[in-house]
């Protein structure tokens, strides 16, 4: 039994560093000795540590003994780097080993001539079971679903299912629901494996069913999929076609995946990077990046003509030119709290058309007291450093304005977005700072302009 | 069996504005006839959309009608609000129907002496369990555990084991894997149920335990939970003591909560805000966001500054004022795109001493690239518009240098600040910015009063 601070640092620094200096030397028994006692987690930790060149050595030493299961594992630009290192046969024989939904994400992404080798090197049973994942898109229900379950029919007792289940000696160790279907192949329920334990023999399976599980149609999608599970506390559910006819099972492990990847998805697109962005090349990462950086240049040239408006005033009093940042700064900052507040609570479903007049009416209110506060604040410094109440005056009310604005847009435009269709992770950044620093920079060299001139 | 939309829907808008006007109407029947066929988690959903008042009042109506697992599910601000309308009988009489874990959360939240007038409500052995639990701090491993697990003796046959199930009457529905221990209550390994239902009755149970399992101490921290469970997909995992004495059992349920608390606190954090800032009144949301308005205002004064040292190069050239926050934000949006990438790979334990030089390196690489190829954009414009090509070589070097300088602090702040124990997802936008905005505008100005003053 291991610890779990064993298990956490199953890959430490220093194994990755030594699995690199033993692929430098080209020793591939050191190298195989270092890898020998890793969970396929381990080896998929090293895999996306080591370099790029390393990797593809290391994809070359190990062949067969790279475990199927660390496949699953690997961000996207990884794996399709391991991919590269290894011919048809080498990936039919690691598809063989792993569930038709996992082989399926690995199959996915190869080019399609090799596929279609791949999936001729399996026998036609595993094939088909592949294929009909790869009938369903991507991050969907259908996708993520096992299809091999315990399916049972309703007219059955408890003591026969117990003894189909003895017998079924193919029976995965994570079974842990029983599915009762009517003659017709639609789901009547499911029975947890503890209450059939309990139950005596000659009772009707269907008396000890519970009929009300929630089941999910195999075209939802993942982010739904992790949504009914998050909600129910579920660790598994069953998936069915549009005559709820059960088709597999998906199980909560493969959920937690999903939610670690929605929940990755949304601090990234706010963050202006996209997925895997970690593992691409540098050049594919430069232009991911470059046209949130595009966007960008163009609100802040729109910020740039706001200023070039009120030049004449900037020449008299210099000084604005170092303060407008300040205003336009803050109001950027407090209108970024607003947004993130907004997306999480959208994307938590705890901000509907229900309660999103009293949310907003919230950081409206927010807004002007934060406003208040740090409007005094710098009003007091600028007054006590320049000696001017009215330049004090002017900072502080283009502060308040520029908060109480930050507040109204941060809300409003990841509502706006949602409403119509468009991610409010992308896009509310953006448009946020262009409102704050079009309003910091109007508001103040505006009233500077009227009041100072 | 209801369909995934419907589940999705439970709790539309509509709903709750019913909800309100019943509210508002005084008509308790009404109410109570709206909420009755909501699961817990649909009541815990209304109960966080509708307005404060509407909530007490709520709360007062339904009394006993409230499903105890929705305390479970809602906002730590809103179940202090729910908790503070119901008395200390009505409090045990959920925590009685609740596991001793989540009974120990809700109680948490009461203050001293209340939460010990709640603990005399309750039968000894309950009050034992909850008391068990909340000895152990918040976030732990020991605090998340339930108690209720199937133990077996080494000593035992499949079949001594299957009847003890069968005579255990009070054994939960999700009840997954069986544990082995041995006289002196050490873990020995664990059996899913699937396997021993499928096992021969004489055979020793010893002879199908896992012995490999991961188990987890009982002070782990939460965060270290979730990265047991998710590197080895596991559905429960045993708690253990000091000594390796079997505990309790975390199911994977529980987890999921905790993936989707870390992930949000970390994108929470990002924005500068806490957690529960939605819930929480006004006037403590706006205390909760001003520290980091003020570490804000702190460093765009220091920006501000150093545009001060410049004020003789603004005053002759106007034009100056107006480009600089171009260079500023450029940095600034191309470090977040860095710091996100870093605050995530880090947190998700990609991101190590191992190969953090490699990353730094690429960060620089794609950090030089996007500066080349904006500075470029960049000073094709000035040219255009100001007809001055010195001018569109200055911004065109100064942003270059703040892209390589976004990209530098992008990833070294988050990496030095995990290093010296700061969570990075904290601080790290903070300092950045101040590095991109004092490396924008003092490259752009300085660079402007050496070539073109």
């Amino acid at each position: 039994m291991s610890g779990e601070a064993e298990l956490l640092d199953e890959v430490t620094p220093e194994l990755v560093r030594r699995v690199e200096a033993a692929l430098a030397e080209e020793t591939p028994d050191a190298v195989r000795a270092l890898l020998a006692n890793l969970s396929a987690t381990g080896q998929a930790s090293i895999l996306e540590q080591i370099g790029e060149a390393e990797r593809d050595k290391l994809v070359g030493i190990l062949k067969g003994d790279l475990d199927p299961e660390a496949l699953t594992e690997l961000d996207e630009e990884v794996l399709e780097d391991v991919l590269d290192q290894l011919d048809s046969k080498e990936i039919a024989a690691a598809a063989r080993e792993l569930e038709a939904d996992d082989a399926a994400t690995i199959l996915e992404d190869l080019p399609e001539e090799e596929r279609r080798e791949v999936l001729a090197e399996l026998p036609a049973a595993e094939r088909a079971e592949i294929e009909s994942a790869l009938a369903y898109p991507e991050d969907t229900a259908g996708r993520m679903m096992q299809r091999s379950l315990v399916k049972v029919a309703d007219s059955w007792t408890v003591g026969q299912v117990i003894d189909h289940c003895r017998e079924a000696t193919d029976l995965p160790d994570d079974v842990y629901d029983i599915f009762v279907v009517d003659q017709a192949g639609m789901l009547r329920g499911s029975v947890p494996l503890g209450r059939m334990l309990r139950t005596k023999r000659p009772i009707p399976i269907v008396d000890i069913v519970d009929p009300d599980i929630p089941s999910l149609p195999a075209t939802a999608d993942q982010a739904e999929v992790a949504h009914v599970f998050r909600d129910q506390n579920l660790v598994s559910c069953p998936v069915v076609d549009g005559e709820n006819r059960l088709l597999g099972v998906i199980m909560v492990d493969d959920v937690v995946d999903v939610i670690d990847e929605e929940a990755e998805e949304d601090m990234l697109k706010m963050g202006g990077v996209g997925a895997d962005d970690m593992h691409a090349p540098p050049v594919r990462t430069v232009w991911q990046r470059a046209p949130w950086l595009l966007v960008n240049v163009a609100t802040a040239i729109v910020a740039a003509l706001v200023i070039a408006q009120f030049e004449t005033a900037i020449e008299k009093i210099v000084v604005l030119a170092v303060l407008m940042p300040i205003v336009a700064s803050m109001g950027g900052n407090a209108g970024i709290q607003t947004v993130t507040v907004t997306v999480r609570a959208l994307a938590m479903g705890e901000l509907t058309a229900a309660n999103a007049f009293r949310f907003i009416a919230k950081e409206a209110v927010v807004g002007s007291l934060n406003g208040l506060m740090f409007a005094s604040l710098l009003a007091i410094g600028v007054i006590l450093v320049f000696g001017d109440w009215r330049l004090g005056a002017v900072i502080a009310a283009a502060m308040v304005c520029n908060l109480f604005a930050a507040a109204l847009a941060g809300s409003l435009i990841p509502l706006g977005l949602q409403k119509f269709g468009v991610d409010p992770a992308v896009s509310s950044t953006v448009f946020l700072t262009m409102v704050t620093d079009v309003i910091g920079f109007l508001t103040f060299l505006g009233l500077a302009t009227i009041f100072l001139l």
